[in-house]
């Protein structure tokens, strides 16, 4: 199911510049009962990337009353929101005026087993490098070559997740997923200033821990801290929360602490069910 | 004038990777009298990209009967080739099989004033630092933020180019071009192993210097190096080589190094005349 500028067809102008250049950026949320979880902070998101990346912030009103009509007999499934910078001419200068394209999608809920929620998942170590560039960290925009040849690394439906590290071989976040790990009670998450996205789980997540006096350090690690850790977990809005119950050939084990989170957000699943 | 996949059509799939993620690459080809220039430069850089990218190779005889066919009738235009990885599901991991979509556009040569070829252009710096990723860089694919977001800094029709530094403040290129200077008979070029499009005028040219016994130098420079420059120039598959008159507040002369390097260029494009 998709919309395209309100229209529903299957189909984009070959002249899109988020085609031609990745020019654009996009949401992922997941459905519940027809409401889409979290929808005011994905919104918020979007604004500040469409604010970063200089095209005119979309119409709320239009987009909120589009995305819950597409979403409004859904039972449980995946909401995805593109903004790009619309259609233009050849070369990387803005059309003026720019007219933004605006497709929502509307996608199955992924079949994942249980056991990846309740026991954990396998994760791996991706070799292909995370680009490094401060200006475009954080935004969840449409350059995503890093993630797709990453995850063209294996095939292997037994693994989950692939880790990234930057090019200067710090940990940032797994493919699809950001990434945490617990060691002595503190909570431990890579900053993403550098590269990475600010997941809205991880936003969600940083609050939550904050409002319950859990520490947690945002900085610079080398996957040593990570492989030292006592839990470890990755957060994205499709998949909530996953422990990670194996990292290469390494077991850990899944502690009270990501129960407790894992709780809590189910809360916030729950919430969006009432 | 739009070629999808063979069909003469003016849209694409709303599922396409290109849009999705920019999971694709391009080329972009000055057209005279019905020819493409360097076409077979194009072709490799194209293949080299795909291979590099996982893309499976296009079928090069289908790819350049289409490209003669849609130049056929065109005195002067440009051609520009988009292969992506094609239609696939949510989510990063490849679609299997992968069914790379071909997109051939054709479009109307830019009118560019003559001066800027015999008089030379104005460039600035550009504020926008380009990602650096070893593995991504070279490749000329659909991972284009940088570019535009470097591109939006001006609107100044007085100014033609922007040149770019990396996130560590090395020179790099300009934000359509890449970037050569002249100092006491050397050529001096910066390196793309971090970041960077191999052009196929930088390769043309740097095979042309090495046969024609000139010194060149290709490393990582700091912006300092080229403002100490005798001459500077950009060139592209469009442009051709266009001296740079003048950066920021500084001038420079166009020698007579220059003159033999457009001449040797101008002996291509009128080959293809011929």
């Amino acid at each position: 199911m998709f919309l395209v500028n309100g229209a529903g067809k299957h189909c984009i102008d070959v002249t899109d510049r988020g085609l031609q250049y990745g020019d654009g950026l996009f949401e992922t949320l997941e459905v519940v009962q027809g409401k889409p979880l979290l929808f005011d902070l994905h919104l918020q998101r979007l604004l500040a990337g469409c604010s970063k990346l200089l095209i005119p912030q979309p119409n709320l009103e239009l987009l909120t009353a589009e995305a819950l009509a597409i979403c409004s007999d859904a039972e449980h499934a995946v909401l995805k929101i593109i903004i790009t910078r619309g259609c233009g001419g050849r070369g990387y200068r803005q059309p003026d005026p720019v007219m933004p394209t605006r497709l929502l999608s509307r996608h199955p809920y992924p079949q994942y087993p249980d056991r990846f929620y309740h026991e954990g998942i396998v994760a791996r170590f991706c070799q292909h490098p995370l680009s490094i560039n401060p200006l475009l960290a954080g935004i969840k925009h449409l350059n995503r070559l890093d993630q797709v040849l990453a995850r063209a690394e294996w095939q292997d439906d037994a693994v989950q997740e692939g880790l990234m590290l930057d090019c200067e071989g710090y940990l940032v976040e797994g493919t699809m997923s950001n990434l945490f790990w617990i060691k002595h009670h503190t909570v431990y998450t890579p900053a993403i200033e550098r590269a990475g996205i600010n997941g809205i789980l991880r936003q969600w997540l940083l609050t939550y821990l904050d409002r319950a006096g859990i520490n947690v350090v945002i900085e610079r690690f080398l996957p040593e801290s990570l492989l030292a850790a006592d839990q470890v977990f990755v957060t994205n809005s499709v998949i909530g929360i996953w422990p990670v119950r194996q990292l290469n050939d390494q077991l850990f084990s899944v502690g009270p602490l990501i129960r407790e989170l894992q709780a809590a957000y189910q809360d916030v699943r729950c919430g969006a069910q009432r």
